[in-house]
């Protein structure tokens, strides 16, 4: 299988395409390394030392055959069009989006750059292979927060939701109305609905993903090698709640929980996204069919019960914040993964083991820790 | 009422600019003139002379206070920002998207011109607007095209549908499911779920108007003067349907109907674009509302009755084509209202003495007419 890898030099796409390499695929992966760039923008270089994308892909060759080549996918459509053209994938697996929810709000310069950017990138991807006639599976990376949080919906399903219209009396069902919390949140909920209309008029095959929260930082790929270590984000804007809250266990900062911490989320660990997103690309929906939506989700827990669990195995402090974020107190929350463990996804779920091997990586590059860019910036 | 109106060059901007004036409203018109440029490089200029913006805007000076400024509101953020500063505007009209559903459908480059141009439009107006620290009531075009044509839902309802949840037992009200035919109406359904988000986090006033196709050429303000002339599409990207019928009628060339004819579509006159906006505006929601949403429609016709009853009246031929697009070869349709006409809106309908004045108006123009550019090129 020939895969595409877009935005493969990042947090998921990179422990993904070795993923696939491993179990195989020819993999190209395309990025304009714009994480990279912002971290530094931000001061908030990834924990762990990144290699550069070269050296990267140089160790890789022991794991499989992986390729890398740089564009911006969302500015360059020309170079974009070459690169498609050139490579004729099977699966094109595209992370390439900005995909912070608190950079997003930071403020006017980064709302039009994730708008801008996501949007036009997704669109481009279609736009592209349309004009190319190539009409490879098409794998989205999506998220739990397009949903939002509602309680009259019960238990969240995969993409689509059986109703009842009361005009007519007709039972249905219906894509998943959206609740986007954020700028970035939106931009997923605008693929989503691009990519409808794509499948629809062009007959694409498209698998979107709807992902809860990532944590962990390596897999068994990234840790076999110091030159594929994954990135480790802990600052306020990149950095995932728990991935946070096990940095600052280990240095003894008060765990910084923003409200009342009844905020009930989706996890699951870095391991898995790259499992569950092979598993996707193998299992395409058919010519025709709406886009085939996965939960890619473990478990679920509030953030407040995360942060006791370290408060009761670390002893140290929690430290409750003012919500920067408009969002509910408190909301429940079920979610069905059903999809992808039909396909054989058997969830990592939080374990006091795989927490110590996060805290171990932690203290090891702990010297490169800048502290103050613990605290989150944006304001909702 | 200070209103900015974004795109009150084109066809129903136009009209709407003169409309808002003659009321005495504080018009600042804000255009590319992408229409004419468009329309240039298409080789199918507006049937009627339309004049330069600024003798246009001299010409109404008559009807009251109104401005142009030259901004290309999508790529120019900064001036655009200028421009919003400088006028503090009350109610912000926009119509400043592409507008054509063929043309967005011709290739790549007009699907990416549709979708950068509309959203990167629509989202900067938002953008500027938190940074200015400005909440104007907007008012945005949207099209009845957003709803698609699905008789499981009954009459389309005003952007709302009431629906019970299998799932939880509950009723509640959804944003009615978008089915967009086209990559611009793709863009409108965009549109809306950004504007969700800023109605929603930032607490703007928002009313979306789901036009109808728009008919007629003139109101009475743009017949008043020769220099307040409206433009008159007829070419297959961005003549609308019945006033394609009215000149294919005039000129003795057979009707173009595309598939079989059964196509429902909902209609309104250029005259009731103008007044349903000046309705629209003076009624915004209340601040932390969802999106207000008015059908803004005055009737529902097929294409084949339009065409029949055009042939009884001329005798001119129906000439069936293949349909060019992906759509329902006949679909019912009922749509509520209610909204415009509780406002006071009293429905302008389709009327022999409306045709003949846009029969004159062709007849008068004739010499003008190229017949190379009715045939639609575009292919879903």
């Amino acid at each position: 299988m020939k895969a595409l890898i877009l935005g493969g030099d990042g947090f998921c796409g990179w422990p993904t395409s070795l993923h696939f390499a491993a179990n195989g695929c020819e993999v190209l992966i395309v990025d304009n390394l714009s994480r990279r760039e912002i971290m530094e923008r931000l001061s908030a270089p990834s924990l762990t030392p990144i290699r550069p994308i070269e050296r990267r892909v140089e160790a890789a060759q022991d794991i499989g055959n992986i390729s890398f080549k740089f564009c911006d996918i969302a500015n360059d459509p020309e170079q974009f069009k070459a690169i498609l053209a050139g490579f004729n994938a099977d699966v094109i697996v595209h992370f390439a989006e900005q995909r912070s929810a608190p950079y997003s709000m930071l403020g006017g310069t980064e709302r039009s750059y994730t708008v801008n950017n996501n949007l036009s990138g997704t669109h481009n991807l279609f736009s592209l292979l349309v004009e190319l006639k190539q009409y490879p599976h098409i794998v989205h990376l999506g998220t739990m927060g397009v949903y939002g949080y509602n309680d009259d919906f019960g238990e969240i399903p995969e993409g689509y939701l059986p109703i009842t219209v009361k005009q007519t009396n007709k039972d249905i069902v219906i894509p998943y109305p959206t609740n986007p919390g954020s700028i970035y949140h939106m931009t997923k909920c605008l693929d989503h609905t691009l990519m409808q209309f794509y499948a629809k008029n062009w007959g694409f095959r498209i698998t979107d993903l709807h992902q809860g929260i990532v944590w962990g930082t390596d897999t068994d790929l990234t840790a076999s090698h110091e030159d594929l270590i994954n990135r480790f984000d802990y600052d306020g804007e990149y950095g995932t709640v728990l991935n946070r809250f096990i940095l600052q266990a280990q240095i003894g900062h008060p765990l910084t929980v923003y409200g009342s911490g009844g905020q009930a989320r989706a996890f699951i660990h870095i391991q898995d996204t790259a499992r569950c997103v092979y598993l996707a690309a193998g299992c395409p929906p058919e010519v025709g069919a709406p886009i085939q939506v996965f939960n890619q989700i473990s478990e679920v827990h509030t953030v407040g019960d995360l942060a006791r669990l370290l408060h009761k195995q670390t002893g140290v402090d929690i430290a409750y914040h003012n919500n920067p974020r408009k969002e509910a107190a408190e909301n429940s929350l079920k979610v069905s993964n059903q999809g992808l463990c039909s396909l054989g996804f058997e969830p990592i779920c939080l374990a006091d083991n795989l927490m110590a091997e996060i805290s171990a990586t932690v203290g090891k590059y702990e010297n490169r820790l800048s502290r103050s860019t613990i605290q989150s910036r944006a304001r909702w």
